[in-house]
């Protein structure tokens, strides 16, 4: 498994006839750890911690199955027809009042529909990068993003995090650095609230600063939202779009709100830049799929979905409650992890020697599965980290699984001291499995 | 309005604050002709022959209503849950059945879902084309597909079509032509069947010569098929994928099939190049959405597809004729037309002097809108050509747009007759409008 940006092993593709026909960005592509976990994850015996698979089961899901039966009946010769490239209109004006929770100001025709954040994400990439261009990211940042940056072949530059999220002082010192390389820094992609994978969000007195950093060194935000309405304690933070419209790309999604399978998020952009957008968004897709934008219309039109975001929040909090008290009663001394108000996941660091990405077979073996840390980083780091997600799993199980990979680790950490490390502290190549799980 | 490729009109972008920091593919990015139709296709007063939307009104929408509503009661939580990149397997081995009518023998883990067959598209121009790659291309081509070259910074290099389609002799030239000048064709895009927006089909007799001349030079073949199904007598081409497993890329599309608002398509790849596919994928949306594959896959097992595309064949025939019909009653001397056998298009040549694009506004003024044809060139060549539709309004309404039409251009030929062109044949730059229409 290699980390966005690092090439593929030759060995596997040296049977692939096409091999020399690929462009120079296809190199780069490699299979998301997260992704190899996906197939781990579904076995049942296995408690995964490792996907970011949201609670479906608290959505009403026969009332949603009559509404969009009905939308199918009465409004199907539209739902099932091509539409824009630019989105549903009646969803780009739901989706403003949708932001306004969070202080923004914003006319419809500057949303852009798209298919799921993450297409928004690389559409913004598609028409800011060419290759060697940088882009600013927290250190750890989302894997996702990681393999969009890649994908155009843009180099991640990672800035430090603290408690209190991105740190304006490592930011400044980033810009600097970069700018002596003469490189041109084309966006800051951050995470503000509740981050994927760290699990801490920016403080407040925090944002006017990072705004004012990027601004006077004429850097573009990407504002990255994902979660914003999932703080625990119904607290919603001011968006960095809500002060700085000239100057922030902001990305959201119904994937946490209410239903992932859709793949119906936005991206909210200057006008200029809205138009690059959607021209962009022509060619990768020609459109959204009308269906899924309409059933999220009908859907914000005709149920409380307010009051569903609170039933998430509160399904959230209680198993965020239970990793952190499990986490609390079983880890090792010299284990450490953040404690997230909001979001799916909590970022776990543990004592020097143990590598969490070569560890994960064993743990897998002790059925618990986890992100290993390296597959947030776009440049080797993260192997003493690993993030656990509290979003999917029942609290019982979260409990276990937690106490399982206590388990783990304890063992992991007897080895270390009895023999050293069991495998190198290497910030980049492959890794063969350790000896006990070939 | 620009074809792919060209530069954007400077006075247009100037206001936009953000200009330096976009990325060189940026500049190509312009909105394509048929996407500025779109609004005024919506006029009820108009006959749109502009667009390419499939005529949904043949399909069971009552039944479809009562299925989907019934796969989210009884599947929500996984038609609503995030899924894999590569799609859901049930609807793979369906898309091997459909496949199979073409004579494609495939293996369902080398089919990858996409977000309609347009991702497919840019999927494929993602992995195998860098800055300055040539694509060989008929001419003239699928709009969108330019769009997704243009987007990856590829170069087009039309190749020659005639009744039978793409020309072998044309390939081989253009082919030497590209060597000669030291750059590399990536893959070669061709519609063998019912061609957007020629109408022709590939004759079978040159299929197997069109695969042996790319394969001779190293040249993929990437084939889009999305009307392979809609011959007008039930008639099935063999595709060139059957032929030649390992060279060739195959897209289709259950936009034209079934429905196109759910944007379900695919990519049959050779099995390497499907790997990349599925990463490519990955850093484009996560996953294509749930829900819609679920719905094709339902709709596969549970309704008569068979049935549906032979009313769909039967009324597009109907409407075909009616073209044709009105085309031979109303149309000028000098005017000539392609006569498809399928699909959805007719390709039609003005005599000399009249450029279509600058005839469209007089056009859409006598309430007739057509795509003009510099749109299906990344070379600005196509202005004595348009693409007329037959998919979506009625038989009389085609008749009437016809007539319409008809009256348009005998008016625009007196013009030329009396005054000289009304417009240069100008290959390229901008054009304002005529006086006539200030």
């Amino acid at each position: 498994m290699n980390a966005p940006g690092q090439p593929a092993k030759q060995g596997a593709r040296s049977l692939d006839p096409h091999l020399r026909r690929y462009a120079a960005r296809t190199a780069g592509m490699t299979a998301s750890e997260i992704r190899a976990l996906f197939a781990v994850a579904s076995r049942p015996e296995v408690v995964s911690l490792a996907g970011g698979m949201p609670h479906l089961a608290a959505l009403p899901m026969d009332s949603l199955a009559a509404e969009i039966g009905d939308l199918v009946a009465t409004e199907g010769l539209v739902a099932l027809q091509y539409g824009s490239a630019h989105g549903v209109p009646e969803l780009r004006e739901q989706i403003c009042d949708i932001m306004a929770l969070e202080g923004i100001r914003a006319h419809p025709d500057d949303v852009v529909v798209t298919v799921g954040s993450q297409m928004a994400l690389d559409m913004v990439t598609r028409i800011f990068c060419d290759p060697g261009d940088v882009v600013l990211a927290e250190g750890p940042s989302y894997v996702g993003a990681l393999g969009s940056f890649a994908a155009y072949q843009a180099q991640v530059v990672h800035v430090a995090m603290d408690a209190d999220g991105l740190v304006p002082q490592a930011l400044r010192e980033a810009l600097a650095a970069v700018e002596r390389t003469g490189k041109r820094v084309k966006f800051l992609y951050t995470i503000p609230n509740f981050h994927n994978p760290a699990g801490v969000t920016l403080a407040v007195s925090r944002r006017a600063e990072v705004l004012e950093i990027c601004a006077r060194h004429g850097v573009l935000v990407v504002e990255d939202n994902p979660y914003g309405l999932l703080g625990f304690d119904g607290q919603i933070y001011p968006a960095l779009r809500a002060s700085d419209p000239d100057n922030v790309v902001y990305l959201g999604s119904f994937s946490k709100t209410f239903a992932a399978g859709l793949r119906v998020g936005w991206a909210l952009a200057p006008h200029a830049v809205r138009e690059k957008l959607v021209l962009a968004a022509e060619s990768a897709t020609l459109c959204p799929p009308t269906l899924n934008q309409m059933v999220v219309s009908r859907y914000l039109a005709t149920q409380d979905w307010k009051g569903q975001i609170k039933t998430y929040r509160e399904a959230y909090r209680d198993r965020r409650d239970a990793m952190i008290s499990a986490l609390e009663q079983h880890m090792p001394d010299g284990v450490t992890w953040t404690k997230p108000d909001g979001g799916f996941y909590v970022w776990l660091t543990v004592p020097e020697g143990i590598d969490t990405k070569a560890m994960l077979p064993r743990a897998v073996t002790q059925r618990v599965a986890y992100a290993s840390g390296t597959g947030f980083y776009a440049d080797g780091l993260g192997s003493r980290q690993m993030r656990l997600s509290y979003c999917y799993p029942t609290p019982e199980r979260i409990r276990e699984g937690v106490r399982r990979l206590a388990h783990v680790l304890e063992d992991e950490m007897q080895l270390h001291l009895t023999f050293g490390p069991t495998s190198g502290r290497a910030v980049s190549g492959p890794q063969g499995p350790s000896p006990d799980t070939a």
